[in-house]
């Protein structure tokens, strides 16, 4: 058993969980089975999961995936869930548009193909039902029944959701001044919904000592200590991208970072795909985007540093603003080593890229899309980013969950109804 | 050539519209060539597309099917698009989740299997983008460069993004009071919003105005000119739903009624599969939903008449705030001959089935699922929805859109980052 601090598995029965073995960790390869643990008893460097895929034969495995169901299941072969996934209550995110998107191509001046993973069209409208649908599998295998999170928003609602159709209690934690679309879409699903004096840094502070505390015993934080599992869900969007290009590596990709767990996992999904042989073996950029009013990590970049200094957040890119974010050096590396970048926007740049991308491709990107978007522009003009490359940008959220971020758009002109009150509004 | 009042036709070459070979009128079967055209010439019956299906091999047809993309062009042999369809910028909606709603299910008591079509995965959050989709496809055809419509909001929405990405200017009308996301969404795309001071019913007689004007000519309506093509769109959801449930009748459909549109084209699809040997030729029921607040054709359902007397809407489901639908009728009709029935249910019963669908399936609904969820609960209790036979109940919109509907629903609690507040708050 481990501490407290690191572990709270509710059972010691061995787990189910498909191709995954053990857990790992980053820092120095300790292992420790498979459990409600995320920090390594050694080194305190974060667990992830290690898979057994030797049995695999790439053709066959491409079959197999192709031939599964439209989400993120048909990858389960590479996934800590069991084989048998599909057939539990769970929201079944995944499978989301990818999008070419020849208009915004011609507006930004990419020639070499642009692409737009549009990750609203999950359950939650966000990329995190993606990573939750792989957490509610590990509480299930762990029994617990309680499940929890610190959230800036988007997480809050894919946990009440998910929670409420596999038949879990939440109790889930938000700062206390989220957008109300996020706020009412988090406590609709009948789960417990407390807001925190502070930032999201605090409420993750705060969820670090519910866990050591007996009132959070047996709760499954999906990001906590559920988190080496939830991570893995990002992979899934990797792998969509790359199955949805004719199984073919994008040559540039442009993520949001909040955490960054998003993109570190991004990165290890194209990885497996190239060992797995899935797709040829050639290079690929990632780029990160932040918004400049929460930029730690694009600040770090830019300064050349190995560390993450933390930041005060301040940026209506609310969902990405994680001033000290847990996954921040492995971005860095990450950036550096593929040679891609990361970058930062200011807010109006956000809410032009969000007006931008929604009027070229009838896309309606929350905040954390306009970052990508208004990132991916930005690095074009600075010359980062080679427009003649395939490229592929995420959009992870929905627009109608930021509606402030775009509140000056609305009616055109208000008439009576009848032509000449068209006519004096000189809409004829 | 047509009348101004039923022709507006820019062009007359021949066109490719697949399988369509004609509009005929849905009363008296006069048929006129496919072009921008409604209203029958001879007797003024609405005018709906003719196909020419006879070379269908049923298997051939099921395999090519579900070959197709994960999207409504899977259908395109059975609707009037070119086959090359799937290549053109839309939205490409539909292909969404048909969710085994088993916790639903042992709330209502029923026992024969109870689904979701859950629309609000579709690129705009509504079963409208089906409809527009195809209404693009035939403004294309037809030579439009400007769409337009009359909506009670998730059309304009679904409009002005699928403009925005296949490259046509938009100008659309909405009653001035809608809710906040389906106005901010209706004009984030960029095209124009034009807000009326009156209802729907005003906003709709408006728009039959404008298109016998100089001002609207050239100007593509989806739901008016284009309405024959756009109005196939909904057969896409007959199609789906039979498909998910493995090509099989569902027994009972529930689906809510604005226009009526949705509901009678849901009809066709599904005698078109009977028709094409797809399905097996079993009875199946349909029941229309309404709220209260505009229950025209539910009060005629009642009163056993066979045509609809208007109302002036008071629902907070503005979405089917239509108080003279086109289609009343012909729903009438279909509910009558089918075995099912037309219920409504008043907006608190709309508020509670939102929350139990969300609580039960991590679904969260705009007030139109309210309506149908609401339907099918009080039909079960009154003992004329069978709860032993399959049933499915569409959701066609998003809660994100309704957000004042569920505007009670928040934070169950503030506290401040410490585990003492937490226990303050009777959390622990
Ligand atoms: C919409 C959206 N995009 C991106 C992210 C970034 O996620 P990560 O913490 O994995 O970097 C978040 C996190 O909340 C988010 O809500
Ligand atoms: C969400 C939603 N559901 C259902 C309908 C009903 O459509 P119809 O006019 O085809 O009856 C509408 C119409 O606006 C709608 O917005
Ligand atoms: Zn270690
Ligand atoms: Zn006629």
């Amino acid at each position: 058993m481990q501490t407290a601090e690191t572990s709270t598995n509710p059972t010691d029965a061995a787990v189910d969980l498909g191709p995954a073995t053990a857990l790992s960790c980053r820092e120095c390869g300790h292992r420790v089975p498979l459990g409600p643990v995320f920090a390594c008893e050694e080194c305190f460097g974060p667990l992830e999961i290690a898979y057994d895929f030797s049995d695999y034969d790439a053709e066959e495995l491409r079959k197999r995936i192709e031939a599964g169901p439209a989400n993120i299941w048909r990858y389960a072969p590479l996934l800590p869930v069991p084989a048998d996934v599909a057939t539990k209550p769970n929201i079944n995110p995944g499978w989301t548009k990818l999008v070419q998107a020849d208009n915004l191509a011609r507006e930004l001046g990419v020639t070499g193909g642009l692409y737009v993973k549009d990750d609203s069209g999950n359950p939650t409208h966000s990329f995190k039902d993606r990573v939750v649908a792989q957490a509610i599998e590990a509480a299930r295998a762990f029994g617990f029944t309680t499940l929890s999170c610190s959230s800036t928003g988007n997480l809050a609602g894919a946990v009440g959701a998910a929670a409420a159709r596999a038949g879990f209690r939440s109790c889930v934690f938000i700062p206390h001044d989220l957008e109300q679309g996020k706020v009412v879409m988090a406590a609709v699903y009948g789960g417990e919904l407390v807001g925190i004096e502070g930032n999201y840094d605090d409420v993750n502070r705060f969820c670090s000592e519910l866990i050591g505390d007996p009132a959070g015993e047996g709760w499954g934080f999906v990001n906590v200590n559920l988190r080496p599992y939830y991570a893995e869900g990002s992979k899934t969007l990797a792998y969509e991208i790359c199955e949805q290009l004719g199984w073919r590596l994008p040559d540039q990709i442009v993520v949001p970072i909040a955490s960054g767990s998003q993109l570190t996992k991004i990165d290890k999904g194209l990885k497996e795909l190239i060992e797995l042989g899935l797709v040829e073996d050639r290079p690929y950029k990632i780029f990160g985007a932040q918004a400049e009013g929460c930029s730690p990590v694009s600040t770090a970049y830019k300064a050349g540093h190995d560390v993450v200094r933390p930041q005060k957040p301040n940026t209506i890119a609310k969902s990405l603003a994680i001033g000290n974010p847990a996954d921040g050096p492995y971005v860095l590396d990450i950036a550096r080593r593929t040679g891609g970048a990361v970058e930062d926007v200011t807010d109006e740049q956000v809410v032009d890229a969000i007006k931008l991308l929604a009027r070229t491709e009838g896309i309606f990107a929350e905040t954390a899309g306009g970052v990508t978007v208004g990132v991916t522009r930005k690095l074009i003009e600075n010359g980062v980013l080679d427009p003649s490359l395939t490229t592929v940008v995420l959009n992870t959220g929905d627009g109608l969950k930021t509606l402030d971020a775009v509140a000056g758009t609305g009616l055109t002109a208000t008439i009576r109804p009848n032509l000449d009150s068209f006519r004096e509004a000189g809409l004829a």
